[in-house]
């Protein structure tokens, strides 16, 4: 039984940095990197693909608006045409760096408001989902499940790979609750542990009030901008690899 | 007897445009298309892929430092890791742009002050050419004739494409006299054509100081960024055709 | 009778130019600078301020949002704190560098999506203006009539002075006919000539369908950024002068 | 006995931020605001502003070259007018925003590259500072001791206050150590305690080789990008009141 742990890794910019990304990266399977738009540039995505190459960590395209200032958190007016090009324009450049050092881009896993507008847009998504399949045919598009992205990409013929995130309530609808509501964010060491055991084992999340939903999921996601996001992905991994699972790249989970 | 005709395109930005890339478009036969950095945005790439490929037209890679304000064509203090990976990010994205829009990119050409700073460094060059190599072994490289640029991609196997530039005034040892000089750029239509016929018949260019030297070139440089350069374009095409030449993109000059 | 003649000035970025400023500079008599987040750089503003100077031009601030990609055109979502900062952050530094060459800022005009958002909402533009004032209260506040920004200005104390488009069709409400309709920009020299006449000597206009209504205004705004803007602007000057107006700065007009 | 401690503050960007600024405005006496070019935005300028007021903190403009990627710290090519002009720029922006909060800018310290250009070129220096003395006469001037700042800065009628470093090794010249070599930086408590006490009693440095030589300087340098920035600040000013010093602002340190 395999499994991926992903995080947004290389969000950082000139001397900022967001994480320990070099901790990071050798606790997760997935690394969604950022591509020079809302973080990132040239060097810390060459750095990222090497430390990802060097763990045996999958290689991902993280795209977001150009908007470095809004972190590509605000949602803004390009046009559908826009977006597709700022898709490209990030996913080849890092997937040149990465072929320039011997490896490859595996999946794509889009950023905050980009991620919301193709999202909420079922023709931009199967317009940035074809545009990414003329990229290359075996790309793996990461999501949220029973969204447009999912959709879309299904539609297109590109595979796909189902998000969970064990540090966060969820609604009956399987909705995250927003951050804003208290009991939204689950810091309890205990608590994450037990609902890591529970997606993995049974396949299901105890809803915000109480109630028992599945979820179709096969990758953990860690916001490796939150505080502690190091000692979460550590606690998510120890618990997935306690239960018997497999902590495996985006690619072999798939493929299992 | 085929020659190329060249020329920067897309280096406008945002509202900006520094020439008629759309009526230039129809004149030349290779485009090196600004990439983001100095000039240039994913919008104006795609069109100027679209553009390229309508037209018959060469696609090539035009990086530049990330300078925007400067135009590109300042020196800064960057590592030779720095521009390696700026090479390999402004190509992959235009790259991924033309693979969308099922064409290739088929050569480089490097863009003021990062095309100085890889000529003035023999290991920065073979460094970038390898780079260069690892993305498409096939791709062209535009330079000067008698550089370090030229030298580390023949050295690292890749294909070269030496320029000439038919409106600006040589010294004996082959270099260009530089602008500030007077005579240094000619305007004279009957001049330029004179010398686009003796370049194409005779392989020579008659220098600055009444010399005549020998040109190691297969296509002709247009400086879109100066005024007149549409005219000038079709004044170079109209002389080479009119000379029995045929124009075409780099890739069918070095094939031939 | 004094009467403004204004443009938006220094438009530009790096190598990039949208007018040629130095021409248009001899023509209007207010000028309103961009300040460096839509367009504009600390080395065009200064150039600005100093042929504002020579020319005897009155200075402005020409503050827009900060999107040098999207030419400050598109509404962004920033708070009305932020707004706030940006209009003094770049009010600020064109007053620095007005103050340094002996001279000083004189109005402020809003930039496109800036003016539009602010426009948009009273509060807002109340809180803009109590921040203008704050730094200057003596400044000049360019608005369309009846606006918000209008009524903020003077509201909170601050003069105002409302523009007139000479080459631009209204409609009965008085506002302008928009660009995608056809008539709606004049170019016809004689028909310019004339609506400048009649707005000089009747104060009024003929609407788009024939009317004709009360313009209150007192300075003809010039759109830099299209073709042929610096012969509108001199059509304009020697029309107001031949009917025995005088082309004077803001302060001029308002002191009147 | 006053004594000013400083920092450079509000060195972040959009989500970035270099260190704990809210905290650390508790501690010194002058915050360097760093300005929007290197560092710093408009929100992020009025914050430190407003923390600054609230605290009883001198508020100065912490100007740098516009480089976000290189954080300020590479020398760039660029012309003395230019320096001049992005000095101003900055200062007025600053500036602006202080007048609005019903406060005001107090002194200018230059950052990183900034500072070394104007350092290294009198002419440059007197330039700046002419400039600079067209905003604000009163400004005060901060620098090491003995360089073309300061010497600029007095020929310019400007007054200024020199820095001592705390934490950091200095040779026989009086010129600090470099940080590669070992013994550089100085982070043991009680020998930084032992150097606040020595340079505020006795006026005076122990260097790197055991010789002691005297200090000029009325303000404590913190930096605050370095690890470890907050708790050191606490030492030093909590050192300087246990010898019977007083922590104040830079203008009330000139003005005793």
């Amino acid at each position: 039984m395999k499994i991926d742990v992903n995080s947004d890794m290389g969000e950082g910019f000139g001397v900022y940095r967001l994480c320990d990304d070099d901790a990071l990266m050798q606790v997760v399977s997935s690394a969604n990197i950022a591509c020079g738009f809302h973080a990132g540039d040239p060097n810390i995505m060459t750095h990222m693909v090497r430390l990802a190459k060097a763990n045996g960590v999958g290689i991902g395209a993280h795209p977001g608006l150009p908007d470095r200032q809004g972190f590509g958190r605000k949602a803004l007016p390009f046009s559908a045409d826009e977006i597709r090009q700022q898709v490209l324009y990030q996913l080849g450049a890092l997937c040149a760096i990465a072929k320039a050092e011997g490896t490859k881009v595996a999946h794509v896993s889009f950023h905050a408001a980009m991620g919301n507008m193709i999202n909420g847009d079922l023709p931009l998504a199967l317009q940035v989902m074809e545009a990414i399949k003329s990229i290359d045919s075996g790309l793996i598009i990461f999501s949220q499940p029973d969204t447009y992205v999912e959709q879309a990409a299904q539609q297109c013929g590109l595979q796909t790979l189902t998000l969970f995130l064990a540090d966060r309530a969820y609604d009956a609808q399987g909705q995250l609750v927003p951050r804003g509501i208290a009991g939204s964010v689950i810091t309890d060491e205990t608590a994450v542990r037990a609902r890591v055991r529970q997606f993995l084992l049974e396949g299901t999340v105890t809803t915000f009030d109480g109630q028992l939903i599945a979820v179709r999921a096969r990758s953990i996601l860690i916001h490796s901008d939150t505080p502690g996001s190091l000692e979460l992905a550590r606690i998510v991994r120890s618990e997935i690899e306690a239960n018997g699972g497999i902590v495996a790249p985006a690619a072999e989970v798939v493929a299992q």
